[in-house]
């Protein structure tokens, strides 16, 4: 029998107990060590989800020797420094999005990657769902015609105001937290790079609410809105000259099934696809 | 009794026989005469829809002094031109939307208007419908919490290539089309003109698909995306930080009963209000 995957985790941010919770429930994967930056919270977080090795610094269980890869939870404004350090070690690491916080430090982190050949990972785990899998292939085969427009939103209102998610020195803002997600699908949709990008927004120290729009290669637009001061509101849709998918659940389409709705000039469907746990689809795929 | 009020009609467009059969079933109101460019066009469509007078121009018809108000459902580069001849001749215009292909031609418009004291009106008729009125009170209540994000749709596929919708020289393009529902809604909910607006676009001779942004005072974000080759979609969101509220046919919100989906923390509650034909609705206002 192979012996299982050995995850080491970075920060013992709300994220990661979800992210811990996940390698429990996935086949030959386990959490081998968790590091803080005191040695008596890394024990106290080990003890409570019974994880064999506490660190009182992160550079310790890069150091360990002891795992096969980390998964990085920390402020986005530590995102690049730790991922440059796992590569640095040798360690391969998953890194909570957003990957960095410019596009100059995700490509300085890319080009560290490759040199070292240690793989590195942006933690989009919502990707992994099948039910992308079938929307792709839906599109391949001319279910929409030709692929004209993505819409994408993701927007909540935050409760608490001292979070990270509106802390600007700790990269935080709409954008960075969870319109991200937005980005990102448009990119997994038309699996190209945005070659222009506009967008609005009301800030305070970050961006509360923002509205934007990229354009893809071939005139595909997408446009989104996000928010950490709104009601939630979550919705893809993805447009074509024949028909197009509304996603009503995009950023965590169900562990029982998951489901979007077809429409065609003759009427809407309900396509459904198998459920999946967002976050145990990212770790099979990533070990 | 009040002799019924006038309506002569500038063209003979698709759209104004609907314009026609909702005179009709609006009280107190008739349309006395059409004019066309040429005579026998205008007679064969007067005699079809039973109006009295037909003219072969349309000088003549605001000449005839026979109409209190004239509907003008000519090309949208035409609307500029006749809506200043009305004026010049003290008829009241009720003009199709767009109302002018830019703000200068509609400032020349409006200027115009107020100097000789004879009113124009753009002919938004989905304002009208009693759906507005209930979203409006709502709002004002407190029923969305301060209002943060709008977002509207409306795209379809144009199916005659030689249409007038994809005329450049007329007019056309999908902003002007259907786009400026989109446009207008964001400042009817607002009642507030954008500070900002940016748009992409994928054009031939006209836009055939558009997204776009305004930005409103007070930070508020409207953003939309329209299309004259898209599959068809319709929608209006308009958010706060508390709820939201959801129309799915927010153009044509329905003749036997509107409604909108009204959304809070709670869960999601339809809010009906009474049906109306916003033609009908528009005519009895400016009447």
């Amino acid at each position: 029998m192979k012996p299982p995957f050995r995850w080491g985790v970075l920060g013992t941010a709300n994220i990661a107990r979800t992210f811990v919770e996940a390698v429990r429930r996935t086949p030959d994967a386990t959490v081998r060590a968790v590091a803080s930056r005191t040695l008596p919270k890394a024990e106290q977080w080990a003890s409570e989800l019974g994880i064999p090795t506490a660190y009182g610094s992160y550079d310790r269980l890069l150091l360990s020797g002891d795992i096969d890869a980390v998964y990085i939870p920390l402020p986005n404004s530590l995102h690049r420094e730790w991922c440059l350090r796992s590569i640095g070690q040798g360690v391969p690491a998953l890194c909570e999005k957003p990957f960095t916080l410019t596009a100059r430090q995700a490509a300085s982190v890319v080009k560290a990657s490759l040199k070292k050949g240690v793989p590195v990972a942006e933690a989009f785990m919502y990707r992994f769902h099948p039910v992308y899998e079938r929307i792709r292939v839906l599109i391949a085969n001319g279910g929409i015609g030709r692929l004209t427009t993505i819409f994408a939103q993701f927007t909540f209102a935050l409760d608490d105001e001292i979070s990270i998610s509106a802390n600007a020195d700790l990269g935080g803002g709409a954008l960075m937290d969870v319109g991200c997600y937005c980005v990102n699908a448009a990119r997994l949709i038309t699996g190209a790079e945005p070659l222009r990008a506009s967008a609005f927004a009301r800030c305070d120290k970050v961006d509360r609410t923002m509205t934007g729009m990229l354009e893809f290669p071939g005139g595909v637009l997408a446009h989104f809105e996000t928010a950490i001061e709104n009601f939630e509101r979550r919705r893809l849709e993805i447009a074509g000259t024949d028909g197009a998918i509304v996603l009503e659940q995009p950023w965590f389409p169900g562990e029982a099934e998951g489901c979007f709705i077809h429409r065609r000039p003759e009427g809407d469907k309900i396509i459904t696809a198998p459920g999946a746990n967002g976050y145990i689809a990212e770790i099979e795929v990533n070990d």
